[in-house]
């Protein structure tokens, strides 16, 4: 198994996850080593929610899974990339494609794009 | 001015930084509320150095600064994207384009590509 630093920063490194395809970045997320170790198993992008303090397998409820298609790691092993199909077309549970969906302009932030599906649908909330 | 919520993890936001027009993902690192206001003032990416504990305007010592083309913000207002146009070719200390430039194959890491430029030369170190 590979091993990454994950003692630098009290056990959770940042995960960035890209679409293999068109390379937009999709949304960051934490690891912990079982998560880490998970995703490599499984071949299915699974982090560690900060919020509920617990492994996520991302898209579990919405369908919304992550593919991994390769995995990058950083100079100092203690930052993960992945580069994934994303199912379902969207990784934010806004419904959005990406997370990363507001654009700093002058000074507000202006959101970019629509939601390509209805959260409450999708999550049944 | 732009309010993240710096609370959250204690002050430090993770800032992915991407390559404007290849869409290649360059780095990770860390912004306090210090440095994210810096990036916006002066459009040159400034992080906090978590190693040195101080702000870090990257590139100043190498000369390979990155200049802010676009700046997005993640649906909780706690990742932050920069994407830039990166001068002298590469952002990473070791001289290669990208930080990620380790790529996972089965149970080993293989560096990927060569370095752009010779550290040593860059550093004078």
């Amino acid at each position: 198994m590979i091993e990454l630093d994950f003692e630098k920063t009290g056990g959770l490194l940042p995960a960035i996850c890209q679409d293999a395809e068109t390379g937009e970045v999709l949304m960051l997320a934490f690891m912990n080593k079982e998560s880490w170790e998970k995703t490599l198993e499984t071949g299915m992008a699974t982090y560690w929610s900060r919020s509920r303090q617990e492994l996520w397998t991302k898209g579990l409820t919405s369908g919304n899974v992550q593919k991994v298609k390769e995995i990058r790691v950083d100079c100092d092993d203690d930052t993960i990339l992945l580069k994934v199909e994303q199912i379902g077309g969207a990784a934010c549970h806004t419904g959005h494609r990406s997370c990363f969906h507001k654009l700093v302009e002058g000074d507000k932030l202006t959101v970019v794009g629509e939601p390509v599906f209805d959260p409450k649908e999708v999550y049944k909330k």
